[in-house]
């Protein structure tokens, strides 16, 4: 267990701790008193029928998507739904590595997947909170690999679902892009096999994390645009130190870690003996399949392929030229035409 | 100074060392009695205009050209022309960090630019060779950008230009993904600040070089296709440790690093006080541009770009899902591609 302020009220909050009970891990390791970190705007109708869950990115918490994606008058208006934002497990406010007590914790943390998480969030909404169903579940990144595993292992709780900028079923050159970020991290003598002291310890390969985020989070068009000079950076380095790795240093290494794991594996085909179309044809929501048209390594092509094994759905990719990190919302456009994707996808009706 | 089997006529011969003499570097260091290999096909004729020059790219040497790109019936014709191959400084037949002696070997060999190996690049062929002009300037990736030089610092003498999947001036994304790559080899504890014992104590370095390659080298749609099934691997891991492990782990890494740093700097605007307008204007040769449709880090866009500020020249795109990798030829079509665009070119009438 390691103190971080940077995983804190003050910063992320007001969010709530559920403890979701012992959560038995697909890899066989049990977290013992699972607690989600959830933060909701908007209050749950009479007819129960309102509720909107967002599951977070990788790095990411709710306060991100507050920021990006919430607000009166947008799509995902909390005048009109309730709206769960529920942090994965090892995002650092859930229960994560950092933040569980020794021998459990740190690199002992055990290994979770995205099911793992799909698993604790459905006890939560149906146990805690009561829910049967959910308008819509929707996520970038992470969020949308969960956002699949939702609508194919509930199919009849998801009415619609929108994945932003994600896959069903991670390709192999996204997982070689994950290895590298793991790599960067833990091939820092200071990151000690994962029992480092704190997260300075681990300054450079949090650093050389930043740079790969920064050469495939982004696109060569944002930096043949010179984009991070409209965000406030006078060069590249100014940017990859004062705006990247500001971002990344404060993090716990073992919490990205975790997430990096999960993420690299999501597959819904786990569910199906490996059958993507099997699997992706359980789906009964209305899908709105929305992959960023720049990204480099969730590109429209390969959302394109999975999309076509959905049932109900629609082909919706975002102009930008941010790539992935179009998510963090710096390009109005590309936060336009998700709104505008999310508002046709609400007004559909379901069954 | 540091034995290495694999920079040998064994495996990349025949070529010929031409000592040019002392060759003064823009950063301000000698390379004393500078050695460039060489390899030739074909013979001068009479005229002296049949000279076709080939600069190598980072981590290539003659030999991958001739295999790829050279032979009767081709475009790049030994019965045809004087085929010039040579083997750029750092690349480790020329002189390169680990074949020059003690004290100014491995890491204290000094900085070399693009610049450096054209000029002498330059000297070889009209001192050594008495050529006047050269028909043809062609090269991919660091040959591309070798080739831009050529064109701009001696557009009198380069008739026809045809820059391969590299650019004039190095973007800024392309540099990030550079020092992505000098951060995975010299974070490497046995990379000893430069003076390890030999490249197997940078095994871990080279490893992750080889992956970040594999992630950017190749594209999305080459892991989608799993072309490296058709290339002869099982899986990702047996392409990533046979093939571009294999490829990379016997090379030298203060040579993989003179490279680097050169390619990261590349840029024709240098002669022309940063003005990049002015300096690929000063090109006289008919020059097809010609990227690849996937690649990652010298993409299209940024190729055509530039291409619009050069006066006689065309917009050449190669499709393939081999990304920048396509260069090694195992892409059949896009090699078929660059023939026929260097026919062409080659068929162009110039004064």
């Amino acid at each position: 267990m390691l103190e971080n302020s940077y995983y804190s009220q003050d910063v992320h909050g007001p969010f709530e701790l559920h403890d979701i009970g012992n959560l038995e891990l697909e890899e066989g390791g049990t977290l013992r008193g699972c607690k989600l970190a959830v933060a909701t705007q908007g209050r749950l109708n009479a007819a129960k029928d309102n509720a909107i869950l967002i599951p977070t990115w990788y790095s990411g918490t709710n306060k991100i998507i507050e920021q990006v994606l919430i607000g009166p008058g947008r799509a995902l208006d909390p005048d009109k739904y309730f709206i769960l934002i529920v942090n994965q497990i090892g995002g650092g406010l859930s229960t994560s590595p950092h933040n569980t007590p020794a021998p459990g914790g740190m690199a002992h943390f055990p290994r979770v997947r995205i099911g793992d998480d799909v698993r604790a969030q459905h006890r939560l909404v149906t146990q805690t909170l009561g829910l049967e169903s959910l308008a819509l579940v929707v996520g970038g990144s992470m969020g949308a690999q969960q956002t699949y595993e939702w609508a194919v292992r509930y199919p009849e709780m998801v009415k619609r679902a929108a994945p932003i900028a994600g896959t069903a079923r991670n390709t192999e050159h996204d997982a070689l892009f994950g290895e590298m970020l793991v790599e960067a991290i833990t091939s820092d003598p200071g990151f000690a096999k994962g029992f480092y002291r704190s997260s300075d310890d681990v300054r450079e390969g949090l650093l050389r994390h930043a740079r790969m985020w920064a050469v495939m989070g982004w696109s060569t068009e944002f930096f043949q645009a010179k984009r991070y000079r409209t965000l406030g950076f006078s060069s590249v380095d100014d940017f990859i130190l004062n705006f990247m790795f500001a971002y990344f240093r404060v993090m716990d290494p073992n919490d990205l870690l975790c997430m990096a794991w999960k993420w690299m594996r999501g597959d819904v085909s786990r569910m199906t003996g490996g059958d993507l179309r099997t699997a992706l044809g359980r789906i009964k929501a209305k899908t709105f399949v929305i992959p960023m048209s720049s990204d480099m390594f969730f590109p429209p092509a390969d959302c394109q392929a999975e999309w076509r094994l959905i049932p109900d759905s629609e082909f919706r990719p975002v102009e930008t030229n941010d790539g992935h990190l179009a998510l963090f919302g710096a390009d109005p456009g590309a936060i336009a035409q998700i709104d505008r994707h999310l508002n046709e996808l609400l007004a559909t009706e379901v069954s």
